[in-house]
């Protein structure tokens, strides 16, 4: 089969290798109908997570069709069609138990495209068949499903509930790329009175607008913005969705006293923490790996039309395309992508 | 009368002042019968504190007698017995009402012996009386008593309450000074399995191993006994009780994925935080004053004997020694001084 | 000046009676221009609150004018347009202090109209002015800030907040009068999947459905609708907005186990609870009188138009027409009132 | 084998019966070396349970080593010496993924002398090994242990954490026998200010101020002195640990506007709900089948020494005297038994 692989910094190829099987009893192997590409692909790329190792076919985010499960495998079955969660999970360990499959100590957590291949691939091997796949409904498509593998789930947990989303809340989103507008996205389920996106794209910035912030600005009018909707108090609830450390830096000045700053990004650098200024100030800074534990929950409300992703897709290829996808996505600021899709010819669109 | 008055940088002295009055409706006047000095006072003496003028009196911990109430306090009495907050709190503010007096908007908040003059005194005027006074319960020790002044419930809110210390945990307390010794006594309502003390001092660690604490070890130590002790897991709440910029990352490297960090220490320059490696690690990083909102239950354990703060006190002085006991307390590494405690001759012992 | 007097079981008068002065320094003296009817007042006068006592003036909920203040009161003053809220607070006992205005000790909770003289005159004393009373912004309608007095905060503390409505969730409303809708409409705040409404009466199941309601039907339908809903589950939030055993034994029929049982009804007599069923459910039960801790931030909505109580106020009269509007009130299921609102000439319409 | 099985109501016999086998692969057998009785087992004899058919083996808790596992368990081994648990959980479905393993819809739940044979037998098959057993630190004996398997988790997690347990809370546990008295123990946990047991048995009162209560009353007592402890206000907490509506409708006239009510008893018929008086209290009950989602927890703890069940087992017998210890066990009355407790040959006292 294809499959797209990690060649050491810089290096991506999409070439023969073998095809995936069942090493586990509990694993799945999974034809993939629609895949897309995740900003941590690029930082891999780059060489910011020297963990991968060369040979590895990456991506994490899937929908496709059940091939084979393995003899422990119990709820999937073969022909079913599901989502493959960026988040693999044991389901019995300490953190499994809990609900934080994001921390799993039992061989799941992020693996796919990380430390074993991933989606970006013709077929792939799937761990924990039963606590990482999930059954979709008939009415949503491979396109809107593809969202919830890992942006969605993202934002909402890490973002929007790691933050104490509330009604009538100020909230500021640092970052409008895919998991800044799906905070926005997913944030107006508790009704915040207004989402401040902060980005300094202008078309990153006319996105979110489209997508429904009530503002946007670059980051150097935030703190203005900010004070004269709050009569200088801050924001209740910040979302700092980039990696870099001016982004979260930003984040920590904006925040009212008493408020939430839910980091979302990656980071590769320690940012500066201004505890002269916040030490005093009751503020919750929260950190994490999604979990995908509203997974669920999401597909559900996806499924009823209460939540509607149709702004985050922004190109769409066939599977063997997945250079050019790269290509595009990679310069997201030439191009305007957000999410891109690829499919195979056998994707429910 | 005599009252301890800041001079600037580097100067104090035990001077005659004129008597304290009421301003408001709401202040009452009250007799100082026991007064305490806060490691906040020494670093408003070495200039870290720059909005407290010089001609300041010093000082927001103290046990009274009501002298005289303004025309609209209603609770507090003359000839009370009463614990003086170091917050006031105007009890109408948006956050008053959440109970978050800390950061009260309508003039209280810390204000005593910062932007009014506080207790360091014979006679101190006290705003907001009905909401910033608690009534003693007789059984209660003036010396007992001062250690709920700040200490006890900054260390309980701030530390304990925001760190989310459940029974079994296993918690570390960075600095084994009086907040630090506070935050292992009132931690021990929620029985958490251990908890580590780290100071570099010995004569602290021997305090806190003499006040109950499971472990004491200097900084350097203590990311390997954490790690022996858990697995490799790391500690479920680190309270970080001192204001400094190494103490707070050390808190930030011992804590557990999933874990907590709550700052309780008083910081005058920015730390480093980590997000390259706490990103993916689901920590909750909290920063507070105290709002003293469970003033009232800690008297209560306190009258109840289920709660002893007999440990911390370590000197005693009479009100007109004031100047000693500033010296005592700012050489605790010589002296050993945790908390000192200042008499009036009308003080119920 | 003109008032609404009860003058024991089945008797009222729209009366003249003597001014209200100030009492107390927190009092403050206000000029009614829009006052509704309560479903509690015609209780009064069935006689199921015997605590109340003939000749008191009747009325818990308006808009006003504050004429004058007493010497105590700090942020209320003369010529506000305010909000008179049904729970009065002291602001000082414990259980104001937790934003527990509902239960307060020192005087306050639901007194107007109960206690002392209510709002269903030409002007009222209001006590604790600064905790009782809120000032309107300009562009929020005596009309819609009418519903803000009683049965919005109720419906949202008691119902919505009590039973932890959450996104996605099935959420059972039973009763589909005021208090019943405006459940529906402060729910959606919270975006659950479907809000069953349940009531006899085809009138009210209509004015459901035109509020928003997904489905709304008779209390003999509910038990199946909800079991097709939810696979049989039942549901995640019921909120019984009816003081009868009936509805409140009907909710705690078609709760999930798991879910939550907020009764909102006022009670008259004791109602049956089926733990040979319930034991074994994992089900949360609260009841509550409202707090109107939450009346600032649904204030702030309205004026945001982030709520819509059009639906909620059918008739509208002089307030000189009180005995109609009564008339109307009480007739409801001729009528089809849901709330009804009388405005002195100087009403803000 | 040797078992204790069910005859119909009013019989049970102590025969021989066939050996249990793996039926899925998620299977272990597992040899009892200990094992306890239920009152609810006691409940299943009067006929109170019927869905319980004759010739099923009673029993679900017990202490043992694992002799054979299916294909598809991963964490338990045979050898292992493990608790069983009351509760099986399949570990996949919805309320198995939020922890509410006594709620699964996948076949766990209570289903071990229930719906399938269970421990009071030589040997037992348990289903969803990984997620049903627990692997027993050397230090914890097999009397300690058995205390885990139903009454501990049962009483923390429905009683104690249900009611919300604080520190400085006065607390009542109606009914003191097992399960009273294992709330006695696990609230300690969190400090509550006095813990007052209501039991109509002078035996059982003295056990429980053994056990450390603070006060234990007769039921008619308990009102008069609940008031005298809390100035009239009431319990925070009520434990409700006897199935009968008597002690259930005692409790909620005990507690506080604003407090808790825990259910823990098994009901078999309704109870009445004074809402007449408790509409207007902001009351929360709650009901509950343990989930034994703290078992890993309370056995650490008990490994740790920070819970002492030693008073609770009060009667040992060898396992082929199951039919005395079940006379002795149902005339607790007499006996003073509280849990009794029958161990193989093979236990680890």
């Amino acid at each position: 089969m294809k499959a797209l692989v990690y060649g050491g910094v810089g290096h991506r190829s999409w070439v023969e290798v073998p095809e995936p099987a069942l090493k586990d009893p509990e694993d799945a192997i999974v034809r993939v109908d629609a895949v897309t590409i995740c900003g941590t692909d690029l930082h891999i790329l780059k060489g910011d997570v020297p963990e991968v190792e060369p040979g590895r076919i990456l991506g994490h985010e899937a929908v496709g069709t059940v091939l084979e499960v393995g003899a422990s495998v119990r709820d999937i079955v073969v022909g079913q069609r599901v989502l493959i969660s960026c988040i693999s999970a044991c389901g019995r360990c300490r953190y499994c138990k809990q609900g934080q499959y994001g921390q799993c100590l039992g061989g799941g957590g992020w693996v796919l495209g990380h430390s074993i291949d991933g989606t970006q691939a013709e077929r792939v091997r799937v761990p924990f068949a039963d606590h990482s796949l999930h059954v979709l409904p008939d009415n949503v498509s491979d396109d809107d499903a593809l969202m919830l593998a890992d942006i969605l789930p993202t934002s909402y947990e890490v973002g929007v509930l790691a933050g104490r989303t509330s009604p009538g809340d100020t909230m500021v989103v640092v970052g409008a790329g895919p998991i800044g507008l799906a905070a926005l996205i997913t944030a107006r389920l508790f009704s915040p009175s207004r989402v401040i996106m902060v980005d300094p794209a202008q078309s990153r910035r006319a996105s979110a607008l489209a997508a429904g912030a009530d503002h946007a600005v670059a980051p150097e009018e935030a703190e203005a913005l900010v004070a004269s909707l709050t009569e200088g108090a801050g924001a209740d609830v910040v979302v700092a969705a980039v990696g870099a450390p001016t982004s979260f830096e930003l984040g920590t000045s904006l925040v009212r006293a008493g408020g939430h700053v839910a980091n979302v990004g990656v980071h590769g650098e320690p940012a500066t923490l201004h505890l002269e200024t916040l030490w005093i100030k009751d503020v919750t800074i929260t950190t994490g790996l999604v979990d995908t534990r509203t997974t669920p929950l999401l597909l559900r409300l996806l499924s009823e039309k209460l939540l509607d992703v149709s702004s985050l897709c922004t190109h769409r290829f066939g599977l063997d395309e997945m250079q050019d996808a790269y290509d595009v996505f990679s310069r997201a600021g030439d191009t305007g992508a957000l999410k891109v899709a690829l499919f195979s010819p056998e994707s429910v669109a």
